[in-house]
C-alpha cells in the first residue's frame, strides 16, 4: 500500500523539464497538483523513451509546446485518486496509455474500434476535462503535459480513461514497454491478425518494425522479411523473428516489391509500413499477396502527405489497405492481455531494452536514441541501478 | 436430357456478331466447334446484357477485338462435353462465369481468395488452353471470344473452369443474372460482409450499385444511402433497399462525405464506390466510420488512374480500403449459394429485369442500355416471348 499522506495535497518532486526545443532536459523540482475528479496521481517507477518523445522534444511549433514534461511510456503506482474514481485504488500497479478508453462510447463498447469518441486522440498540452495543467514550477510557471501522461516526473496526474490497471507481477521495466511500445505487437495481433504459417514483410526495422516482428512471431508467422536501408539491423532483427533481410538500397534494377514478389512466389500475406513514406506504402501494397494480402500503415508521414495507389489494383486484387493508432489495441482489455502473455513467457519483451539510465542521466537516453544506438532505454526514477 | 446427336461435331447455329466497334450486331449463321478437353459446349437459353458488353462493343482497340461474339451473363444447358470433363454432364443446367475457378490452385483452395492463379483474369479473345477460337463464320473467318463465355450465340464453348452447375429450378432469366451481375451482391456479402443493423453508403446507383443495395438489404442493413447525380434513380433504388438519397450535384457548399458524416453521426459502416472515379473513392473513404469503416472499390476507372488518400487518415482512422473482382464471390461455391437464396425467396432478382427482347432484336437491348433506359434486358435465344 502506498503512503497516502500526500493525498489531496500538491507534491513537490523532481521532473525532467523540456524548456526549449531540442535542448537538454533540466532536472528541476516542481509541484504536482492533486488529481481532480476522474483522475489519479501516480508515482512513476520507470519510463522507456520512445521516438515520439524525441520528435516532440525537437518540435519548435505546436503541437510542440514548452516548457513541457515529456514521457509517455511508463509504469507506475497509484499514489492518490480524485473523486469519482472506482476503477483503481491507491497502491495499484498501472500502465498509462496515450489512447483513451472511456468504456462508455460507441467505440469503446465495440470490439471493432479502439478510437474512443468521448476522448479522441489529440496532441494537446493539458488535461482532458478542464484543459489545464497539473504541473507548476517553483516560480509558479505552468508546465505543459504530453500525450496525457508526462511520465518524466516522479509524480504525474493522469485521467482514468488513460489508466490501465495491471498485474503487479510484471517488472516495471517490462511493463512500461506495453504502453505506446506495444503498437507494433498490436498491429500484428489485432490489425492484421497474422495467421500461423503465413509470410510477413516489414518495411523499416526500427522499434515499431521490430515489435511487429515480435507480434508476428507470436502469431506463428513462418517467414518474416525485414526491409531496411541499414544492413546492420538484420542481426538485431533476427532476435525478433526476422528470417530474411532485404537492403532496399541494393536491390539493383528491381524494386523492393519485385524482390519480395519473387522470393515469396506471389507476395507476402501481410505487409507493414513502419517508416512513414507514402512511396513505401505503395511498395508494400504492390507486394502483398493478391486475393487476401493486407497492408498495414504504421509509419507517420509528414502532415498533409498523400498515399497513391493504382486504381485497377485496388479494384481487382482483393488486397486490403488499413491502419490504426496503437496497433488497434484497446488499452483496458488488450494491455492486460499482453501483460499476461509476457508473464506466460510467450511475448518476449526483454530484448527491446538495450540501455538503462538513472533519471538524472535522462539526456543520455535522448542521445542514444537520436544517434540510433538504442532501441528502448529504461529511465529509472529511483537510484537503484 | 439434351439431344446429343450433335456431340463431337460442329454445330451450325445463329449468333449475334459484333463486326465493328459500335456498329449494330448482325445475326448470322456460324459454326461452333465441339469442345476440346476440359471444355463443354452449351446451348444458351438466355443472356442478360451488362455494361461490360457495351464497353467492349464500343472499344476500337485491344482489348476490343472484332469480329467477336459478345455476351457473358447467361444461362444454358450442357449440349456436349469434351474429354476429361467429369464435373458436369449433358443436360446439366449451368451458369458460366467470367472468373475462373479451377478448384486446384492456392487461391481456389483458399476460402479467402476468388482470384484463380491457374487461369488468372485477363481479357483475351480466345479459349484459355489453346488460345484459339471455337467460332468460325460461314466464310471460314475466325470470330473472337469474349470473357471466356460469348453467350450471344445459340451454342458456345466454355472451359469447365468457367462453368457452374446450378439447380435447374431457377428460371433461366433469373439465373443468368447471377453471373457477372452478382458482383454487387457479392461485394456486400463477401467483401464487406455487411452486418445486420449497419449503415451503408453507395456511390453510383447503376446496376452494380443497386445490386450492392440488394446485397446489403439481404444482410440486414438498417440504412442504405444512395448517392447519384440523377435524382430519378431514387424511386427505382427504393425497390432495392435504398432508404436515403443524396444528389451529389446539389450538396451546396458541402462535399458528399460531409453530408454523409452529418446524417450518420460519424460515417457509414460500409461505403461502396460503384462509379469508377478516383475522387469518389476519396469521398467514400472520408465518410466511412472511423474505427471500423470499410470502403469497397467496385467502379472501373480509366486504365492507369491512381487513387489518392490522406496518409494520416489511413494511419490513424482504423478504416479499410479494399476491392475484388466479381464481388469476392467464388464461382463454384457462391453462385449455387445465391441460386439457393433466390429459390428460398431471400435474394430478389426479379426487379433487376426491366426488359425482354428476342434474340433478333438484340440491338434493341444495346440501345436501351446505352440510353440508360434499362437495368437488365433479357435476351432470349428461342422465340417464346
Amino acid at each position: 500500500m502506498e503512503d497516502s499522506k500526500t493525498a489531496g495535497k500538491s507534491i513537490r518532486c523532481r521532473a525532467a523539464v523540456a524548456r526549449k526545443a531540442g535542448e537538454p532536459l533540466s532536472i528541476e523540482e516542481l509541484m504536482v497538483a492533486p488529481p481532480e475528479s476522474g483522475e489519479v496521481r501516480i508515482r512513476v517507477i520507470c519510463s522507456s523513451l520512445c521516438n515520439s518523445d524525441v520528435a516532440f522534444w525537437k518540435m519548435k511549433d505546436p503541437p510542440g509546446y514548452f516548457p513541457r514534461i515529456l514521457g509517455h511510456e511508463c509504469f507506475g503506482v497509484v499514489e492518490s485518486i480524485g473523486e469519482n474514481v472506482s476503477e483503481v485504488t491507491v497502491g495499484d500497479a498501472v500502465i498509462p496509455v496515450f489512447m483513451a478508453d472511456c468504456g462508455e462510447c460507441r467505440d469503446c463498447i465495440s470490439s471493432k474500434s479502439n478510437l474512443c469518441s468521448n476522448f479522441p486522440f489529440e496532441v494537446v498540452p493539458w488535461m482532458h476535462r478542464d484543459q489545464k495543467s497539473r504541473f507548476t514550477d517553483l516560480n509558479g510557471e505552468t508546465l505543459h503535459h504530453f500525450l496525457h501522461i508526462s511520465s518524466f516526473s516522479e509524480y504525474t496526474v493522469v485521467d482514468t480513461v488513460h489508466i490501465v490497471k495491471v498485474d503487479s507481477k510484471i517488472p516495471p521495466d517490462r511493463g512500461c514497454l506495453l504502453s505506446c511500445g506495444a503498437t507494433g505487437v498490436g498491429a500484428a495481433l489485432k490489425i492484421a491478425n497474422v495467421e500461423a504459417g503465413s509470410t510477413v514483410a516489414i518495411f523499416g526495422l526500427g522499434a515499431v518494425g521490430l515489435a511487429v516482428s515480435e507480434g508476428s512471431r507470436l502469431c506463428g508467422a513462418k517467414r518474416i522479411i525485414g526491409v531496411d536501408v541499414n544492413e546492420e539491423k538484420y542481426e538485431i532483427a533476427k532476435k525478433f523473428g526476422v528470417t530474411d533481410f532485404i537492403n532496399s538500397r541494393t536491390c539493383g534494377d528491381k524494386s523492393v516489391s519485385q524482390v519480395i514478389l519473387e522470393m515469396t512466389d506471389g507476395g507476402a500475406d501481410y505487409c507493414f509500413e513502419c517508416v512513414g513514406m507514402a512511396s513505401l506504402v505503395h511498395e508494400a501494397f504492390a507486394c502483398c499477396r493478391k486475393g487476401w494480402g493486407k497492408t498495414v500503415v504504421l509509419g507517420v508521414d509528414r502532415p498533409g502527405s498523400n498515399l497513391t495507389l493504382p486504381s485497377g489494383e485496388v479494384l481487382m486484387s482483393g488486397k486490403t489497405l488499413t491502419g490504426r493508432l496503437f496497433g488497434g489495441l484497446k488499452p483496458k482489455t488488450d494491455v492486460p492481455m499482453l501483460v499476461k502473455r509476457y508473464l506466460d513467457k510467450e511475448l518476449e519483451l526483454d530484448k527491446f531494452v538495450t540501455h538503462e539510465v538513472k533519471f538524472e542521466d535522462i539526456n543520455k537516453a535522448f542521445e542514444l536514441l537520436t544517434e540510433g544506438k538504442s532501441l528502448r532505454s529504461i529511465i529509472w526514477m529511483d537510484q537503484n541501478i
